[in-house]
């Protein structure tokens, strides 16, 4: 039978559709991917050499010494949100506004243009992972940034449109109200058990050893017990740490072989899904703090959200963590 | 520029991209549509003639009074939660889970298989309205239920398989987190300013009027200020209610008039667009209440969620409010 379980986090509930779920490798994702046989494409505007006919606005490099450049940052070019334009709040009755400032960049995570992040060499993505952390360190010097999300859009489901592997940061004059109320749950568990809910969950995670995927030095890997949909799971630092941008060197090292086998299991286990990853961390003017711990959430593109889940907020997962977690931990990825 | 816009009752930002808008005419939907030419299908399980083919429980029906139904309620085949387990609070550690108790259903709205609820006739319409209250009614006696979400999924981007009109009805045992965050910011509303939050953002859409798509005689529409996606519309009861069950009558007939208004501009204006709608009420544990307001969200499902959404609860919209009401308003539906 199906059951509701809670994120004990978020306090949200999702249902776990026992009676309807498929197993792990009924998610083998058949849908037409995002991907090209050419490392360099002429008609790219992310592959270097190209940079003449797609105009663009450099914001970063990390350099490759050679006058090149191994992660670059630009502007995006239909930005959501600009640093060009002044914070302004508004208000005439009901209707608040702010002006759209903020910082809308692209980063490309490798000259190569057809790399997918579960075949690169490990010390590439580390660049990447460093260079998030280093983007997101020069932004919070801006005034009047209150969040920065980092994500990552997979494929077509997820919402890619160009092959060339790149991320995207976007930097918020204010804190989401999602994001709110995820601290505050956070908060008030500290504030009633003197512990990080996340660390606990971390631990019990551990102790039950289920829904684990992987474990390295300094991160832990799991299927979300309550999780919204299949494979939807987070990679969590060991050590309670409430803002990415704390990560040390040794730690991105780390993470970043551990991202690896994250993604390598899916990609190899499930073909390549669609997946979208985001840097979680504690809004910036919150401090360095005891109750919110930072960790990257990864969510393959695997279901649809209809009527019900923007009805209620909640979600129907049509699979069960235990197994999803037990088919990723099988998944051979010493070849890739 | 963009610019943020917040939704006064949930608190929600949302960033109205003017830089990269598309206007309304835009987003005609030429994606694959779930439709039929046959007004009877053998294959359908929602036929009439087609029981012994497909066997379901019926759990209540609108008879036509000749041994016929006008609209029929089953038991959804796979259903997320059923009535047939025991409530079951469990809780190990930090691991809460609930037993699959609810009820899941699937309104049949119509004998017909291939009609669109934009082109049914009104009274047609009024039987559907009629049976979500009867429904709500029946399924409020039950215990342990806390919250019922009745939606309508049309199209495969709005997660729809089946062509045959329905709507699916689903009873949890729980209030979820995200209704419960909203009915808690207009509580809080409430107690500063003494005026339900709907009824005065009824009154300033009104006054402004740009953003009104139509008005009847108990209800109004609007496009949201702080619309989450392209068309992003309410319909509210111009009168206090907080709760969907006390609708008369009188009110189902203005409703079902107004709803094939909405509907028929959407599906002659933007091509049959895929979209969700759902009632959304006051959890019924809130009893009777002067803060909350139940009304109908509509959204066609137009614009794809990515990984700013997923780690922001934000959204991106990709038109302007202002425009889409104004092309609504100018859809001429006189021949629907």
């Amino acid at each position: 039978m199906s059951e509701l379980r809670q994120n004990i986090v978020y306090k949200e509930w999702v249902i776990i559709a026992k009676e309807r779920a498929k197993r792990p490798h009924d998610f083998i994702d058949n849908s037409p991917k995002l991907v090209s046989d050419k490392e360099y494409d002429e008609n790219c505007p992310f592959c270097p050499g190209n940079e003449d006919k797609f105009p663009n606005t450099e914001v970063w490099r990390l350099d490759d010494g050679k006058g090149g450049w191994l992660v670059k940052s630009i502007f995006n070019k239909y930005p959501a949100l600009s640093p060009d334009v002044e914070y302004k709040w508004q208000e005439e009755g009901i209707f608040r506004t702010i002006s759209g400032y903020g910082v809308h960049e692209v980063l490309i995570e490798t000259p190569i243009h057809n790399v997918h992040p579960a075949l690169m060499k490990v010390e590439d993505v580390a660049k990447i992972i460093y260079s998030y952390k280093q983007r997101v360190i020069e932004i919070l010097k801006m005034n009047d940034i209150e969040y920065v999300v980092v994500f990552r859009n997979h494929g077509y489901k997820a919402g890619a449109s160009l092959v060339h592997p790149h991320s995207q940061i976007l930097a918020l004059p204010i804190i989401p109200r999602d994001v709110k109320v995820r601290v505050e749950e956070a908060f008030k568990y500290f504030s009633d058990h003197g512990v990080c809910v996340f660390c606990k969950m971390l631990s019990d995670e551990l102790k039950v050893g289920e829904r684990i995927i992987h474990e390295s030095e300094h991160f832990v890997s799991f299927v979300l017990f309550a999780a919204s949909s299949p494979f939807h799971s987070w990679i969590l630092p060991k050590k309670h740490s409430s803002r990415f941008t704390d990560i040390t060197d040794e730690e991105v090292d780390d993470l970043s072989k551990h991202l690896k086998v994250v993604l390598a299991k899916l990609y190899k286990g499930i073909s390549n899904p669609d997946y979208n990853y985001i840097v979680r961390t504690s809004p910036f003017s919150y401090g360095k703090n005891k109750f919110f711990h930072w960790y990257i959430t990864i969510v393959p593109r695997l279901t649809r959200s209809a009527g019900f889940e923007l009805g209620s907020g909640m979600f129907i997962n049509p699979s069960i963590p235990e197994e999803d977690a037990k088919f990723l931990r099988s998944v051979d990825i010493s070849d890739l």
